[in-house]
C-alpha cells in the first residue's frame, strides 16, 4: 500500500490517504477508518492494530485535484548515511571535496551518520532553494528512506525487518562548499528545503529492499542508474548500527546514501543550477520531480 | 531572571517556573501569567508580549519538593559546535581521535557543527547512561548553550544578540570511539542520555558572554577551567553562520563547544567510568552534576 501527506487547499490542515499510483487517485484514511484522524507518524504509531482495515471503498477522488505534501514530519532530524555505495564512495574521496576522511578510508569501515533537519523537507513538485548568497556547489544525490514502525534500541540485524514500516524516496541535495569547509556536514545538508522526499511511502511489504532500481535525470540526463540492493551497508546492518544507542521511535526516518554520478563526480563538476529539474526514481518506490529555484 | 521547567510527581506533566536561584524557591508561571499553560518553547516564542508580567508573588515554594526536567525540548536536534576553543581543538587533534580533519587544520576555519538528538536529553541529577555494549570510551564536555528567541534566516553578526533568549549548561558526553570509527559524529554524540542540560535557562540580560567562567570536575578533581568569552566563532559568528541558510526557530539550542581538558586530553586519556559524578559549572547559569550510571 502506498500513503500520502495530501491538503486540499492552503488553509486546510492535511490529511493521510491511501493512494492508488496507477489510477491516481485517492481515499482520505479518516474515510475509511472513522476513528483514525492523525498524522502519517500517528498511523505508523497505530498500524498493527489499523492495518487490516484499510481497504478502499468506493471510487476515491483524483490526486491531481489535491496537494502532494512531504509524507512526513519527523518528530527529530532525519538519519543519513554517507558513502554508503562502493562507487560513490570513490567518486566522493576522489573529488576533494571529502574533508571527513583520510586517503586509507576511502571505503568506509563504519557507517557514516549525519542528520539532516526536518525544515529540509519539501513535496514532490516544490522548488529547491537555490540559496545562491550561501553556495556556489549546489548538488543532487538519489536515495531511498527507511520509515521506522515499531520503535526499539538495541534492534539486531535479523530482527531489523520487523521495524521498516515503509519506504520512500529522497533527494539528499548538498551545499560541497559548506561540505567541504565545515568537515561536519550538518550545515551543508540542512539549508533549508533541501530535502525532496516522496511523493508517498510504500509499506514494505511491497518493496524488495535488495533489488530495486535507483535512477536520476538533471534535465532530462540520466547521471545516476544504479540499484539499492548495492549499499555497502545494508538496511539491517544500519538498524542495528543506530539503534545499538539510540532508541528509534516509529516515524524515524533513515534516508540510506547515494550511489556514484553525483554532480561532483564529473570533470569538471556539474553544479546545480537554477532552472534544473532533478528527476529521482527508485523502482516501485515512485518518483520525486523538483526544479531548482532562484 | 531563571526559568526552570518542574515536575510535582511523575505522573503529573511539566510545568515551567521562574525560578530564584539564592532561595532555591520557584513560582509556577501559570500563577504569574493565569492565561500561560504551555511549556519552555511556547514561552520563548511569547516572551515579547509577557515579560513584563513576570513578577515573583508572594514567597513562592521550595525546589526540593520538586522535580527539575531538563529545561527545553527542542523541537528538532540541537545544533552543537566542534572544537571551538584554541587549546581543545589542539587537544583534540593531538588525540588521536579526530577523524574529521586533516593536520593541517588544527584550528577549524569555518564552524565545525554538527547535531544532538532531543533524546539525548537528561536533567541535572539524573543518571548519564554508561553504554558499555556500545561504547569503552565515554567522555565529558562542559559547554555552554544559547536558547534562541525570536527566529529568523540571514541573521547578521550586529543583529545576533537580539535573537538569544536565554543561556543553559549542557554537558556534550561523547562516545570518543564511535567519534573516531563513524566520521561524522551524530552517532558518537546521540547515544540515549549523553547530554545533561539545566538546571535552568537563564536569560540573556543576566549573562555576560564575553566574560564567564565555565568548569568540569570529574569526581572533585577540576579538569576544565576556561572562560566562555574564549570561543573561537563567538555568538554572533555561529548565528550568522548557522541562520544563513537555516531558519532558526524560538526555542532552538546551539550547544558552542569545549575548552581544554576533556578526558582524551590526558596521557593515558581519562574515560569516564561507572559512579563518576561530572559537575559542570558556568558563572552566572548554574551548575549541572550527573553520575555516570551502569
Amino acid at each position: 500500500m502506498k500513503f500520502a501527506t495530501l491538503r486540499s487547499s492552503p488553509d486546510l490542515p492535511t490529511f493521510v490517504a491511501l493512494v492508488d499510483e496507477h489510477t491516481q487517485r485517492y481515499w482520505p484514511l479518516s474515510d475509511l477508518i472513522p476513528d483514525f484522524s492523525g498524522d502519517m507518524t500517528q498511523l505508523v504509531q497505530v498500524w498493527g492494530s489499523l492495518k487490516h482495515q484499510v481497504v478502499p471503498k468506493g471510487d476515491g477522488q483524483p490526486l491531481d485535484t489535491v496537494r502532494v505534501e512531504a509524507p512526513i514530519h519527523p518528530h527529530r532530524n532525519m538519519f543519513c548515511v554517507g558513502k554508503n555505495y562502493f562507487e560513490h564512495a570513490a567518486e566522493f574521496s576522489n573529488s576533494g571535496f571529502d574533508s571527513s576522511t583520510n586517503a586509507d578510508d576511502v571505503v568506509p569501515k563504519f557507517p557514516i551518520i549525519f542528520t539532516k533537519a526536518y525544515s529540509t523537507l519539501i513535496a514532490n513538485g516544490d522548488e529547491i532553494l537555490r540559496h545562491a548568497a550561501v553556495t556556489e556547489q549546489l548538488d543532487y544525490e538519489a536515495e531511498f528512506a527507511i520509515i521506522i514502525g515499531k520503535g526499539g534500541r538495541g534492534i539486531s540485524k535479523d530482527q531489523a525487518f520487523d521495524h521498516v514500516w515503509g519506504y520512500t524516496v529522497a533527494n539528499d541535495v548538498t551545499a560541497r562548499d559548506l561540505q567541504k569547509n565545515h568537515k561536519q556536514w550538518h550545515l551543508a545538508k540542512s539549508l533549508d528545503g533541501l530535502c525532496p522526499m516522496g511523493p508517498w511511502i510504500t509499506t514494505a511489504d511491497e518493496i524488495d529492499p535488495t533489488d530495486a532500481s535507483i535512477k536520476c535525470w538533471v534535465n532530462g540526463e540520466l547521471r545516476q542508474d544504479s540499484n539499492i540492493g548495492q549499499l555497502i551497508f545494508d538496511i539491517p546492518t544500519l538498524i542495528e548500527t543506530i539503534s545499538a544507542g539510540i532508541e528509534l521511535k516509529p516515524g524515524d526516518v533513515i534516508i540510506t546514501g547515494t550511489p556514484v554520478g553525483v554532480g561532483i563526480g564529473f570533470d569538471p563538476p556539474k553544479f546545480l543550477q537554477t532552472g534544473d529539474v532533478v528527476r529521482v526514481e527508485v523502482e516501485g518506490m515512485g518518483a520525486l520531480e523538483n526544479r531548482v529555484g532562484q
